[in-house]
């Protein structure tokens, strides 16, 4: 038997009891996210209407290391983690490269994915306020289910609003969803206003996320102890997601293994965040010179391609502008792309050490994505959702690199969940229908024109 | 925290390293298989052409205890298993029973159940005996989902004959198979002289189980290097699939645990028959008096309600005869029956034990099922298949009967797997549209009408 066991579990008892915050770590923050509204900097009075108040202040804190897991938080995650870290002794030997591959596998449970370790959070501090419901929006459905999940566990009423579109296409995720007792609403719908609107205006449309958050948020401030959850971007939910990363190292310090490479798929950037918090934490204490790649797809580059500007979260323009990497609100991915991370911007903390140099990114094309996926499944046995397939196609072009050079790198890479649920993408891949769309310069520029025209982005 | 974590996770060196093999410690072996030419016993000449020689040897051992897991097959186990043992903390809250209630999970796997552990080592051994290609069946599915990740693994061809409705009605299924590298032909097809044949007399038909075996079991016989391979009632499938049950003991002697009762679904009896091996083992030594409990579905319940006689393991008549509970090869159940557990005959080992009175049975009708799957999925996270739903609800009905009696009993169940493929009956049961089929005394007298009329029958 090899001395690194093929999976790495780690005891209860050895999990983590408090959440790595990165931005206490970091030398100099992101830009203040700005109010819509005022176009001055938010203050936690103007996020309280939307966002419960402890999560507030978790996204306003940039000063405290360690935020403690409450305790029931701790405990639903004994339901599902610790999540296994694996070495991928298989893909190594299929690839004949010297390079040990370890991967964080965080679909085990069954949301599918990384997004039930914010989710649960953000329902746990809900309840404790008194909030009564909670709402959200849902594209593909990982979302929602994680928080339908959550709110099952604590007994909390939820309204999903899922793109119309995805919820005929997918009705399965949606009766997920229904199973755990979630309300789950095709958007645009006629429960709110703004939904009205864009059905008076648009009877045939299938929706889109944008419209979903706006009805959300809309049902969330006019509904009294409602609020608004949101998966992904947002400082504190990369804050919760920080446990992913924890957890890989302590399963690698039980062997004394550290990273060369720590890789991961960006779509708002949560996944990576999470998975790189306490390996960032020692580079910025200069303990160590990991690197860190982001890997995003080429159709929807927004930090290989984007502008490092202040934009709207969502495609309705109403939420808090941040400063990130963007393609512009308005930039609308090719529908032919098929692999996930569609979001026209990036995680602020994670856009910010980016722009300061201490993360390196890079664009795939689709078909390679799956290509690396079929591999992976083949070797590996775990089906992986087109999304955590970036990660594993730059893991796998590491590995490569170091078959030439004859080094033996370590290399993790986060493999955010299993892809049961995008069978379609993988049908076009099989049947060879899969295009490998790049949006021209002419394409980005029109993204580019829907950025705000405010004083800080001249 | 508590003593006993909330999930069991064994190391990989305690892992098992050898099969056990329950009918080493039956005091009486169950009746040999018959040829269904000749009707006398099955001897290794006549399973040879059909399966490979090492499958022949185990199914046809009564002698050796352990059997060793070849090393190449313990290394796939590690990309999977061990399985979790998981202490169900929060459904024991929601019942406020005073039952201790553990289940193995076997669904984190790509095939989303326990089939993956007999898929590998059959063709393992295929492999071994320089077979080049083999042949199966599947109905919903998951057993043709094993089989492909196995034969991906050694990269040996793969042909699973689909049964033409459920290829239809679930596409994406059919294309998980063939990102493994399986030809998926939905059968009756054109391939061969059964499906020909059938075809011709009905044009229109959607094909079934029985007819899809015929399909494979001609192309195993008449290609060179070719064979056929099972994934359920056969002895030596419950022999590999004793690796459940072996690591559940570990797991749970870890913590000085002995379970008082021990349940699982019962289909063909893979499931069930791995996991009581050691427990049902020491039982026959004399050494416990732990319950099993094999509980079926109400509409196909061979056990509660079926004939032990001598039956065709397939509708299409071309397998041997074994003697074994059955509800006669031409029982159809109801199409309205959407919790799985269809086959009419039950393992001939589980049938011999249930026979000689160490294993008890029951029935359950299908929305009670669901609803010990939905309050499973709601606490305990996991979303379950409706097979494993099954094992749940008895569990929870035992859980009850505890808090009633306020005994602390140490209850264990099998969970086979997840439930993500089979989001029809969720959906019908979240819409109230499940109905509770129990076939009729007539009916079921047409299923026995369809039991062989040979000698050991009458």
């Amino acid at each position: 038997m090899n001395e690194i066991p093929y999976k790495i579990y780690i005891e209860e008892k050895d999990m983590p009891k408090a959440w790595l915050n990165l931005k206490a770590y970091m030398k100099e923050q992101h830009d203040p996210f700005l109010n819509p509204v005022t176009l001055k900097p938010c203050t936690a009075d103007d996020l309280r209407p939307v966002f419960c108040d402890a999560v507030v202040e978790q996204e306003l804190n940039c000063t405290d290391k360690l935020i403690e897991i409450p305790k029931s938080i701790r405990e639903f995650y004994y339901m599902y983690r610790p999540s296994p870290l694996c070495r991928a002794y298989f893909l190594e030997k299929a690839l004949g490269t010297p390079a040990h591959i370890y991967y964080k596998f965080e679909g085990n449970n069954t949301s599918g994915s990384h997004k039930l370790n914010s989710a649960i959070a953000q329902v746990y501090y809900a309840k404790e306020q008194g909030i009564t419901s909670l709402t959200t929006e849902t594209g593909a459905g990982q979302w929602g289910t994680a928080l339908s999940m959550a709110c099952a566990f604590y007994g909390m009423d939820l309204k999903v609003y899922m793109v119309k579109v995805s919820s005929q296409q997918k009705p399965y995720r949606k009766e997920v969803m229904r199973t755990y007792g979630a309300d789950v609403i095709p958007s645009p719908s006629d429960t709110t206003d703004v939904g009205r609107k864009i059905l008076k205006e648009f009877p045939e449309t299938g929706g889109s996320l944008g419209c979903a958050i706006s009805e959300a948020v809309e049902v969330a401030v006019s509904t009294p102890n409602c609020r608004y959850v949101l998966g992904s971007v947002l400082d504190h939910v990369l804050l919760h997601q920080s446990v992913i990363g924890l957890e890989s190292k302590v399963a690698l310090d039980k062997y004394g293994v550290t990273p060369d490479i720590v890789i991961g798929c960006c779509g708002g950037g949560s996944n990576f965040g999470g998975l790189i918090a306490p390996f960032m934490a020692e580079r910025l204490e200069g303990k160590s010179d990991v690197r860190f790649i982001g890997i995003e797809p080429a159709s929807c580059p927004s930090l290989t391609r984007g502008k490092y500007a202040y934009d709207f979260c969502d495609t309705g323009k109403m939420t808090p502008l941040a400063r990130m990497y963007t393609l512009g609100s308005g930039f609308m991915p090719s529908p032919n792309h098929a692999g996930g991370l569609r979001y026209h911007g990036m995680s602020p903390v994670i856009s910010k050490l980016y722009h300061d140099g201490y993360i390196e990114a890079r664009s795939v094309e689709q078909s390679k994505v799956f290509e690396a996926a079929t591999l992976f499944a083949r070797t590996e046995g775990t089906f992986p959702a087109p999304e955590s397939s970036h990660a594993i196609r730059a893991a796998i072009d590491e590995a490569l690199k170091c078959k030439e050079s004859g080094e033996s790198k370590n290399i993790l890479f986060g493999l955010t969940g299993t892809g049961y649920f995008d069978m379609a993408a993988y049908m076009a891949y099989n049947d060879g229908k899969m295009s490998d769309y790049i949006p021209t310069d002419d394409e980005l520029a029109k993204g580019f024109a829907t950025l705000p025209d405010i004083e800080q982005n001249r």
